[in-house]
């Protein structure tokens, strides 16, 4: 069986998405660095494996796949015999967790990817903050947080009473945020606190961050 | 068996994306209107079936879905057996529709439904066009074109062979914008021609367009 082979960069939030699964699957895989400084995903050979020049990549064989969700999906249904069960098998569990994935991507991820480019990575590249953009998208993060703490007292992960890739995708950007003072947000409300002091801990994420330096 | 609900308006593009999918399974259900005019999306009883008051949501028999994705793909899945088959049965073919049904979410609708908004639904309200939103945003959508008119030299649909969901998940905004001067993007690429033209001349698609009036 080939190796499997994941292109991107440790730091990149959307290369972190897959890489958590992997690890929470016990995979044995390749990671292969992409040199984004040098701006080589938007050059061959790597546009090759993406025609938008993003990372991150998947390569399983003869099979190719881009965008951070749908390749964490393909691994955690083409191996869900290994480590951590990451999908349901039951259809109407999978379909009340996959509502909690495109939470994620079109509730969660456009206030928080902005609110960490602006107090995480703009600091960590010596560029300044924009507030306003911060104070917009705070306001927005609060109001899914909300839903949040409510959801989370009724089941213990968001798609349900097991981890699944809905809670994992959440851990990029989150990671990011509690390293800025938005880290109130998440102390402030005890359920989302809890599920936060829960997935954080994984050791696959652990992993991720090893990887990250 | 319950009859299967669908909550929304015909006129929102959400709502036309799991309607689609239910006419190509050639399932019977309701079709329950939420006047948005009203704010119905924002009151009980709409706002216990989705949290962040947004049309649509499906109820089928007691489970409760919201997000237009999730709902299209558990219709899908669900209903396999039913009508047009819209994924595949075999993992890997599954995992590259996936990818395309991602770059829809991420790629073509961010750019799609903001120009959809400006040319196609402010106009329809007596809103004025903001000219310097549709070109940042046509430009972008160019970018997405010119993959989609590469990736459609090699395959006839953006997942594969055979139509499915991250073809379906176009037409609310492609349909929009067919209806203004944008459609000149769509006929100059004659491999993104082929497949508007194939795609909305669906069966399904006009049960759509008929309901939307």
């Amino acid at each position: 069986m080939a190796i499997i082979k994941l292109h991107g960069s440790p730091i990149s939030t959307n290369t972190q998405r897959p890489l958590v699964c992997l690890y929470e699957k016990h995979l044995h895989f390749d990671f292969v660095p992409v040199d984004m400084s040098a701006g080589s995903h938007k050059q061959s050979p790597f546009i090759s494996l993406n025609p938008f020049g993003q990372v991150p990549a998947l390569e399983d064989g003869d099979l190719q796949l881009f965008e951070s969700r749908a390749i964490s999906n393909y691994i955690a249904e083409e191996y869900s015999e290994k480590g951590t069960q990451l999908v349901s098998s039951n259809s109407k569990e999978k379909a009340i967790s996959s509502v909690w994935m495109e939470v994620e991507a079109h509730k969660f991820e456009p206030a928080a990817a902005k609110l960490s480019w602006e107090l995480f990575y703009k600091p960590m590249f010596g560029m300044n903050t924009d507030q306003a953009v911060v104070k917009e998208n705070e306001a927005k993060l609060e109001k899914v947080l909300d839903v949040y703490e409510n959801r989370l007292t009724k089941s213990k992960y968001l798609g349900g009473e097991c981890i699944g890739l809905a809670d994992l995708y959440h851990l990029p950007n989150l990671q990011c945020l509690l390293g800025t003072t938005l880290k109130k947000l998440f102390e402030s409300r005890p359920h989302v606190n809890a599920w936060v002091t829960d997935i954080t801990a994984r050791p696959a994420w652990s992993k991720v961050l090893a990887l990250r330096g």
